[in-house]
């Protein structure tokens, strides 16, 4: 049986992609990157590819990662920019180097010599993005984390983001960090969050949820437990939490999903099920607004 | 009780630092980076800040992180050219803004922004470096960790590395990134990690470690059973393991140490302990040589 999971309504293409590509007998790597790549070339989707958020220099810098959860083996790209599939060159770090990390310029000059088709920075931004870092109080941070299980048993998990509206130049979230955005192991489990990167990273949230997973607990457990206790642990050392979900699966497919606030939602497929929407109840609910891009430029001098 | 460890034997230098801010009643965070200092200022210290190892174009590129138990806050910065400090940068991302992780060339404005001073990368390059980068053969990633407890009972780690030689531009390891090269949770305990980035970054050494002791093991037991289980891991998934080895400290002060290969060793300062260097018993032998920059340029076309 194939399974298949991403974070926000917005991954209902990705779930239609990736189930195609996993009814058909494909790879879960090649499902994953599959279901990311429309969402990426989605100009509608603010936060993700072409379109997405614009960095407080007005320029769009993306962050991507994938885990082949047979291997370990990750790769992941962090600040890129020109590159409409940053998911593509976090795949080719993982398949072509002994790497897992590229940034910044440096990922750029590896994706020219991978041959990865480039775009040019201005072909990515929309004037709806342009428009929302002109008025600066836009939030939001909503990632795409997919994962995917398939015949064989094979786990993947990729993410893909453009990080939030007006962050600091060069500033990266959880999204391409292995054990805080994604985490995937065949035969155990695998997870991705979404919400504000700080928050998650503190508690490596995703390594958190699959090592739940390979304790015994179910995926639905793992995913309450991560969000709850990541919250806690924050409130514990003296800090406001913002925004924290998350999706995972464990080794036969069966699916979680938690959040710490009301309106977050997954894109679901599986074999027998057509590619839906599912909304989720808050474990808990987190108090009062989002504090996080209160300054212009998102840091205190 | 103060108590202090950090990484390979060019850490005495460390020890004694932070041990003398320890020993008048400084804070954990002040001794790390008290600690880190000297390491990076000394250029017969092949990996790390000042006669780093350089990448692929010859360039040195820094990598640095700092994480306070106390609020579970962190800073990070990857691949910063020009600064002989970049813990200092690393340092004023978590204090100075709500971001974790800054890269590249964003990560350099925000260091000009905040007035941390700048030698410009020419003059943190030496003869050795260039020579080292020239014969491209010459391996090694030591990263200097470096973990104090503090009298108030505060943990906090620190990390400063130029990564391997010959790397590829943009490359980032283990060090800066939260969970794998470092953790601490004021309490709990703390982990910092050096080897291999890569292989150490598949299992999330450095939280598995925190989390072990969190379950009740010992300083010393966790340690090692993060290394074994990292090592392990890697060859259960079809991998071959490079260097993988770890310091950590619980919550009293308790350390302990750990590495799959020989010639591991760290430097030590506690109350009543004067500044010393330590050889550590591999708990396991990795088989044959370092595989991994046998290619020029780290990556296969």
């Amino acid at each position: 049986m194939y399974s298949f999971i991403a974070t926000w309504p917005f991954a209902l293409q990705a779930a239609q992609a990736a189930g195609t590509v996993l009814a058909a007998g494909g790879r879960a790597l090649d499902a994953v990157i599959a279901g990311i790549h429309p969402v990426e070339s989605d100009p509608a989707v603010e936060s993700v590819g072409k379109g997405g958020f614009l960095n407080e220099n007005g320029e769009l810098a993306l962050d991507a990662a994938v885990m082949d959860g047979d291997t370990l083996k990750t790769g992941a790209v962090c600040a890129v920019r020109g590159f409409e599939h940053p998911v593509d060159i976090a795949r080719a770090v993982m398949e072509h180097t002994r790497h897992n990390i590229l940034v910044g310029a440096g990922a750029e000059e590896f994706a020219r010599r991978m041959g990865i088709p480039e775009a040019g920075m201005e072909a990515l931004i929309t004037p709806a993005a342009r428009e929302a870092w002109q008025q600066v109080k836009t939030r939001g941070h909503d990632t795409i984390g997919a994962i995917a299980l398939d015949e064989n048993g094979s786990l993947a998990v990729a993410t893909s983001t453009s990080g939030a509206n007006g962050r600091i130049s060069g500033r990266v979230g959880d999204s391409p960090i292995i054990g805080s955005g994604f985490y995937a192991e065949t035969g155990v489990g695998a997870a991705a969050a979404t919400g504000l990167g700080e928050d998650i990273m503190r508690t490596c949230c995703s390594f958190r949820c699959v090592d739940l997973m390979r304790a015994g607990l179910s995926a639905q457990a793992a995913a309450e437990t991560v969000v709850r206790t990541a919250h806690e642990a924050i409130v514990r050392h003296g800090g406001r939490p913002d925004c924290i979900a998350l999706v995972c699966m464990d080794a036969a497919g069966n699916t979680g999903a938690a959040a710490n606030h009301k309106g977050f939602a997954f894109a679901r497929a599986a074999q027998g099920l057509a590619p839906q929407v599912i909304e989720v109840t808050p474990v808990l609910d987190k108090d009062g607004e989002n504090t996080f891009f209160d300054g212009v430029a998102g840091y205190e001098r």
